[in-house]
């Protein structure tokens, strides 16, 4: 590289963005970059000209190893949807301009499907303008919704959160008696893909059964039918799991967390803002059934969960932020790194290359063969699927019994 | 020992509690017990005969080490609470005949305020009966709210995972900008002690700034006043992070959730069972102050958390079940262990036995010097009592990424 790279982070924080990053900067340095900039909240706050220089703040191998263990978005990170080119063209000058200004060969953008329409939109402006800076997509979500890539970084982290946090659960809702049983509704992240909610099967092992219901947005939710599998499951044992996505729905299309009294509120990419399912369901099962019932949301905790986060995932995180560099060290733009696996067993996963206008904007769900056929579990062959990305532990750097970060001054934050 | 052993477990399940009954057991046999029982679902069980002979499911030293590493209890739990002596003599003939059929020793009973006042009613029968077994209490809460021992074990973990979960909630917190700042309320346990909420300031360190208020139980609430600090530091940052307990109550005593709309559940030791206090407060600020909020319920997963045990408080644990052991093997009885801290730096720590009358039925709160004046927050007094108790990870034993228990079938709990 000759010139400058700059990097953001964009969209929900995972446990492995930060990985990525490490990634991206440290490739850039061995590919000769001169300065690699972090914009501070992303696109959004690049248009304000709000970045820093990132050798400043990583200054060591040690740094580099904080860096891939620190949950959340290091740079700050935004929910920002550029405008189309033609319905405004003064945005994008401004970014350009501002691109200009830093000498910027490389624009690498850490995201997940509303972040890659941010490459999309950038690249074309640039092939329309015969602007030479090229346009990245690096993958993260912990949503694992992205299309042409077998999964996406943060994925697997989430994953081994959501299955140990499960089994932990199980095996604690079996230590007291109720009169009618105790229900545990455990609440998932994944709006519209059931690859988190999957995660909870993990559990399941020669030393735990695993939830007993699993309930994915990919299937319409019933609660006639959910209360009649709860009733027959408490005939059988005292107590019962259910692992819900944030997501599900009844037939009407609505939320199930819509039937409840919840407060909506949707973001700037018009999604609602999901809560309560879980405390509406074992509301309604108490209601119901009289059973003793706990709701439990998963929430924040099961992205932002470093001190549990899968060796493979943070490290593919980072492999994919260098490749991300070496694409456009080598000439591409307007594409995304994708994952591809070779074999499951012994596990084997390269990257590659996709265009990112086959992924901007789409989501992938969890295809409906690996969904048992009552739609209440999934099958041995998503397990299979998940299992490789979960594997070996990256131990946090303990001080004091708590895991320590690499962080900027929170005043960076702000402008 | 000449003679049997059996251990119960009782109350509200923890990450160390498993490692206490690993204790007892090695202990036990140690010193010659012939047989080593386990209560299933402690007294409540054990006056059904649902018992089992602990040597059939710990079988090895590797049983032992996963033991100690199984969150929740092992042989089940209750929240039985004996009868007076003079009320009902009949469940105490019917329970001194069983431990006669099993030629008991020694009765020893993990457990917490509750647990203990079974201890004192037994070891109490004994003496007006002149029967010979000796009843030892071992001490066990997360709740870290006995009196007269130094801490409980559980207490330790259950601060590790909250001081460690609420670093990464702090993290998330500052990742995205919200036009009107973004309020984070996180829910932890204790109705009536703060150990545990105080346990947040764990997370302040050279890397993190800490939540911005914590509420104890302690402390009475003031919505108004409660309101008015999270503007003014809205005004100062984008992110406020609060931690209350669920058993913060505003002056006319009643429990800050009760002013929501949720329903309340009595247990038969007549406490009320609450949640909702975050998603109460999250509302209310977000309808009064516009910010967007987050509530998030540590819930059970900072008791069940072993993933993430502090090596201190497991250790503890297990010598505390083998104290427990020893006392009743030199003619103790109706007494509790308690742990005695001898220095914090080094930390040192021994074991103890005190007459568990001076125990049952009482709770230990944070004392007021070690709550900040405005009672917002927690001294440092607080956290060089915490800091000791949290240290060292004792890595789970992991099988295909997810953390392998040590557990008994499950037909086993139902009798």
């Amino acid at each position: 590289m000759k010139r400058n790279v700059i990097v953001g982070q964009s969209g929900g924080p995972t446990a492995a963005i930060n990985s990525s990053l490490a990634g991206v900067y440290r490739t850039a340095i061995d590919r000769g970059a001169k300065k690699v900039y972090g914009m501070i909240h992303g696109v959004q706050g690049l248009l304000n000209e709000h970045y820093l220089d990132l050798s400043k703040y990583i200054q060591s191998d040690l740094d580099v190893e904080l860096l891939k263990r620190t949950p959340a978005a290091f740079l700050g990170s935004c929910r920002y949807k550029l405008p189309e080119i033609h319905e405004n063209k003064e945005v994008y000058e401004k970014l350009f301009a501002i691109l200009d200004k830093l000498d910027i060969e490389a624009f690498i953008y850490i995201g997940g499907n509303d972040s890659m329409d941010t490459i999309k939109k950038l690249s074309d402006y640039a092939i329309l303008t015969g602007h030479n800076t090229r346009f990245i997509g690096c993958p993260k979500t912990i949503d694992n919704d992205l299309a042409l890539t077998d999964h996406t970084p943060g994925y697997g982290s989430a994953a081994k959160y959501i299955g140990t946090s499960m089994k932990e659960i199980i095996r604690d809702s079996f230590c007291l008696e109720y009169p009618k049983g105790l229900v545990t509704i455990v609440e998932i992240m994944g709006r519209n893909a059931g690859w988190l909610t999957g995660a909870a099967a993990l559990s399941k092992a020669e030393d735990c059964d695993g939830p007993d219901l699993i309930y994915l947005p990919e299937v319409t939710f019933n609660l006639d039918d959910f209360k009649d599998k709860v009733k027959k499951l408490l005939e059988k044992k005292s107590s019962v799991v259910v692992a819900v996505s944030e997501g599900i729905r009844s037939a009407d299309g609505k939320y199930v967390c819509e039937h409840g009294s919840n407060v909506d509120f949707v973001d700037a990419f018009g999604h609602k803002q999901l809560s309560g399912t879980a405390s509406f369901l074992a509301n309604y099962i108490a209601g119901e059934l009289g059973a003793k019932t706990r709701a439990i949301e998963l929430s924040t905790l099961q992205r932002a969960g470093s001190h549990l986060a899968s060796r493979v995932d943070i490290l593919e995180a980072y492999q994919v932020g260098g490749a991300a560099v070496k694409a456009a060290d080598e000439g591409d733009s307007g594409q995304m790194v994708v994952l591809q696996r070779i074999s499951d067993d012994p596990y084997q996963c390269q990257t590659a290359v996709k265009n990112v206008h086959k992924i901007a904007n789409d989501e992938k769900c969890v295809p409906k063969n690996w969904i048992c056929k009552n739609g209440t579990y999934v099958s041995d062959d998503f397990v299979n699927y998940v299992t490789p990305l979960i594997q070996g532990d990256l131990s946090p750097v303990m001080v004091d019994g708590i895991p320590r970060h690499l962080c900027i001054p929170k005043e960076l934050y702000k402008k």
